[in-house]
């Protein structure tokens, strides 16, 4: 591991590092913000995956998170969106590739050589930060747009693992969606059976299940309607008793500045439920 | 004047506007915060000007300082650092010609038709903000390295129009460190009597005041020994007996993660002495 970028921020380190990855076959950077109480004690983890075109930069450069997961005592974790380098399959599109890993474990190529970003976040990111940092093995994870469906869909598949799940504008179905279809159709093919394990939805509908499930959507936001489709997820937990707490924000579009505005609850929300 | 982005943010706007300088002789970008209860009264003004290679984007982006506008009241203007576009000259290095205006009226050539940004930001960009936002006359200035030292010069000489002046990081004495000699031979000229009008520390010791001025300077800035010197100011205003509170802090560096830190007692501090 390499030591990228060190900041002192709200008292606490926000850092950047480099890392092989054996999961990805590529080096991958990640985000670990760690607040000052962590010199004493061990802290539990909340991790952000973040949306299509960002890295590990946008979520601690754009908002402001640092502050409320200084107050609240929670390390915060935020990894690149996909693998990356010369040697990682690209397409010149935003919505495939590098880029855009959609947190799936692909099956065909040429894809499957390095995009698997389910298993990456699921179990390699977590080992390595838990041989290096000071923290517990309680953890929560949250996300925006293509990371708030990777959060919902890691957390509906390992409620053991996941103390707590909250999104920002999650990309709710993707298997019904343009943004969805695109890239599934690549990284998982044709097959939509085998898509059904990387959508929220879908799982809601076949029977998994999380404890509570905690979404912010803007209604100014320009994908909310043609890819988002926040009503599916809602209907979904309720025919199947799902617990979902939906705010839904005039005026709120789909950028960081809708994000920096509700942070503070999400931390919040996270710390409570990984402090019980 | 031509709105190019608009954002909610902690129920206020965020946008971003395109016109035309006279001052300037080239089109010119500035942002404004307006927060939701200048909806039903005029607000005052606080102008950030930011720092080398920055433009009107950084402050919002990155600072998170919204949330402490919205919280006390205040409208944030945050204008782009210097002239720009084709026409406009420009110089290879980061430190002198576009995104490096130093807060000066231009006297040399190729400088002098368009660098003149300390008119601009005292004359022209009010009138412009006066004529088309819900604000008071009321106005104070802050900012962020060569922004700290363009927010101190345009308060020291101009008392009766800034209510309050504060800085981060401020390049305190440019006369005196090498971003500063730079630019201002450039721009001014080798006379270095020239240079007096737009060095704080020889505006105080020149006999300019200010009711107060406060500063935060990071203590692992890796400018801090070398173009800031901050102690020129804590001495010239100590022995003018001109009202200072300087604080040091262990740790933090010259980012915006310092930044994001500590704006909320900034904007507290202007919001403040705007409402007296």
């Amino acid at each position: 591991m390499e030591k990228l970028e060190e900041y002192y921020c709200y008292n606490g380190t926000q850092t950047v590092w480099s890392h092989y990855s054996s999961t990805l076959n590529c080096n991958m950077k990640f985000a670990i913000y760690i607040p000052e109480q962590a010199t004493q004690t061990r802290l539990p983890v909340l991790y952000w995956l973040s949306g299509l075109t960002c890295t590990e930069q946008n979520f601690i450069t754009k908002s402001g998170f640092q502050r409320y997961a200084s107050e609240n005592n929670i390390i915060v974790v935020a990894p690149d969106t996909s693998p990356r380098g010369e040697n990682v399959p690209d397409n010149d599109s935003y919505d495939l590739g590098q880029g855009a890993g959609f947190y799936v474990n692909a099956s065909q190529k040429p894809w499957n050589v390095n995009y698997h970003m389910y298993d990456y976040i699921l179990e390699e990111l977590p080992k390595l930060v838990e041989n290096n940092f000071p923290v517990t093995d309680k953890k929560s994870i949250s996300g925006h747009s293509m990371g708030g469906h990777g959060a919902l869909v890691l957390a509906l598949r390992n409620p053991d693992i996941y103390t707590s799940v909250s999104a920002f504008a999650p990309i709710v179905s993707p298997s019904q969606v343009e943004w969805g279809k695109k890239a599934f159709s690549h990284y998982l093919g044709q097959d939509e059976k085998n898509w059904e394990l990387y959508d929220s939805v879908k799982l809601i509908l076949n029977g998994y299940k999380a404890d509570n499930i905690f979404i912010d959507q803007g209604l100014a936001d320009s994908f909310y309607k043609t890819q988002l489709h926040t009503y599916l997820l809602e209907d979904a937990c309720n025919s199947k008793q799902v617990p979902i707490t939906i705010r839904y924000h005039n005026n709120y579009d789909h950028s960081y500045y809708f994000i920096s505005t509700f942070i503070e609850d999400h931390i919040r929300y996270h710390a409570e439920k990984l402090r019980e």
